[in-house]
């Protein structure tokens, strides 16, 4: 049996327990209810160990007879029933297309199944939670963004692709990257280096940084999209290649590398499955305008919302090793922050042929 | 000499004619000055026969030495000389790249060549219009965005790379498509499909709609970035491919058709070379509720300003013609909105086996 088959297996088993308690519980006459881990901040903590925010033990109850869960109780089973519809189809959809698959008026009233795509989005995530299961398993997709180039061979679906030869637009990433969709083959690729922007991308494809570095290129085209993310764990887990990430100089920034490293408050149940713990920052860093003796005139003042944001990351647990309380603070004290782009100022290929090769052999990196 | 150097040299030698007429101006005791077409609608027409959307012959004037033309002159130069640079370099770059690569404090003085990007961007665009270059030939890159697939193999950059097997992922569309850095290569292609969302293009690439029915299948992640509009138009001149648009049955949707189709106002001098008159519009159509037999509970309710956009749209010259007349005040009068996800709703595979297969068996599309 193949790994997708294997897996879709497992997937389509959870959904079959899940609805097994339900017809057990009516069976015993009891009022059928769902026990889902409750995805809030007070059920989420970060396992400094392990370095990834964690999701909790609390639970909710949502029962069948119960005037407000009714209705949710519906919902969940209805999204299940879809997306095993969708697995054993050997099909994935969009989070959007599932909610117009899932939505239709009840018969003999006016009530709808759902009524936008803010009801039918917190149950996906319920499901992922309740029955341990990515979206992804789920034959979910999320957005497809970024690209990848780099001395590697993958297997997409079926056809063999070589990201050495992807020319200047390289391989589009898929939303739904796990094993069995997605394998990787022969590689000469020494590490995986994450940049925030498709134009930064772009520069370093042009210049053919990855040939020269022997790493693997990727962007997110701004927040690294779920597929990218998972393809950063599994190439780092299963290749075992290091990470670096080179976002803006901003909070933004900083925010970008740090759901790539540890996950996201927000979804904190797939960080099990999509952080990547040993992530290095690359840059931009604070001090970069210093130690690269930027010209003073790339520096952007920083607004009361950077302010703002910057001393609430100075808070986070996984921002309080020394490196990264310098490198915060230090924003807020100089007001100012840096656009990747601000290095095209010393040459639009200083980025490629100093500024990179330079901070990895100085290991001017956070982690 | 390969087509991309011809191109180089060009562009190089309509560069140097600008700083040319400069120095001859100055040479004779003139106040040097350039003539710049206007970018405004003032100055934009629709050409009913070629059936775009055109720049006309209105000129301004910017001189060195006048009060508020001297920056202007002088950014405009500055800007030339980085784009030669970049040609001369065989490098390309973005527009926010080359926004910092030139800026910079003048000597002497604490003023900067530009303080900010909404100064370089008019300056690029006044610069393609006077020398009569595309920001790509001047080798400035817009976003990356969209993916491509079909039975077509292409050459990106000196990359031979078959569309036929790009996984789920597809080919990452680059901003520059010129020919010469694209060619394109052996293909079976009938047509070409350009759709508005990259989950549609998901659905479809993975039901591998683009083989069964010999198309290219392509997405721009909303709104065609240029890279794409580019392509598309290449397609449609050079390999003589009829191009179809499926966009959302919106307001915004029916835009997006027309940008690709006549151009727009705000970019008029682009049309020329990146617009695709042929275009057809495949849907979603206002009609389409009646014809395929939507279920009610997917109509969206059309918002105050859907309404104000589609007044507007009824007046633009280019959907004056029945069909799109009806088309629009269909939408007006029913008051209702429609995604292209909303198809789903009949199943997910339906827009892949019914839906447009029927559109295209019973053509029903606009000009």
């Amino acid at each position: 049996m193949s790994k997708t088959d294997e897996r879709d297996r497992a997937t389509l088993e959870k959904i079959r327990m899940l609805a097994m308690q339900a017809l057990a519980d009516v069976r015993a006459g009891k009022n059928p209810q769902l026990s889902i881990p409750v995805r809030a901040l007070s059920n989420v903590s970060f396992d400094t160990d392990a370095r990834i925010i964690r999701l909790g033990d609390n639970k909710q109850h949502r029962a069948f007879f119960h005037y407000k869960q009714a209705r949710l109780f519906m919902q969940t089973f209805l999204i299940a029933e879809r997306c095993k519809k969708l697995i054993e189809a050997g099909a994935t959809t969009s989070i959007r297309d599932i909610y117009y698959d899932a939505k239709h008026t009840i018969a003999g009233s006016k009530e709808n199944t759902f009524d936008d795509q803010s009801e039918s989005d917190p149950i996906i995530e319920d499901l992922e939670v309740t029955i341990d299961a990515l979206r992804e398993e789920l034959h979910l997709r999320a957005e497809n963004r970024g690209a990848m180039v780099g001395p590697m061979t993958i297997v997409d679906t079926g056809d063999t692709i070589d990201l050495r030869r992807m020319g200047s637009g390289g391989w589009s990433v898929p939303s739904i990257v796990e094993d069995g969709r997605i394998s990787f083959r022969k590689h000469e690729a020494e590490y995986v280096l994450f940049v925030e922007k498709g134009a930064v991308w772009s520069r370093l494809n042009e210049d053919k940084y990855w040939q020269t570095h022997k790493c693997v290129l990727i962007h997110g085209g701004g927040m690294a999209a779920r597929g990218t993310r998972r393809l950063l764990r599994r190439m780092n887990e299963e290749l075992n290649l290091p990470v670096y990430v080179i976002t803006d100089n901003d909070p933004w920034g900083f925010y970008i590398y740090s759901v790539i490293k540890q996950g996201s408050i927000n979804l904190a149940y797939e960080s099990m499955r999509m952080a990547v713990p040993q992530a290095r920052f690359l840059g931009v860093s604070s001090f970069d305008p210093d130690r690269f003796d930027f010209p003073r005139s790339v520096a952007i003042a920083t607004e009361d919302e950077d302010k703002r944001r910057a001393e609430q990351l100075l808070k986070y647990e996984w921002f309080q090793s020394k490196g990264w309380q310098a490198e915060i603070k230090q924003m807020i004290k100089a007001e100012k922050k840096y656009e990747i782009e601000a290095l095209s100022a010393k040459g639009i290929r200083y980025i490629t042929q100093e500024y990179i090769p330079q901070k990895m052999e100085k290991r001017l990196w956070l982690d």
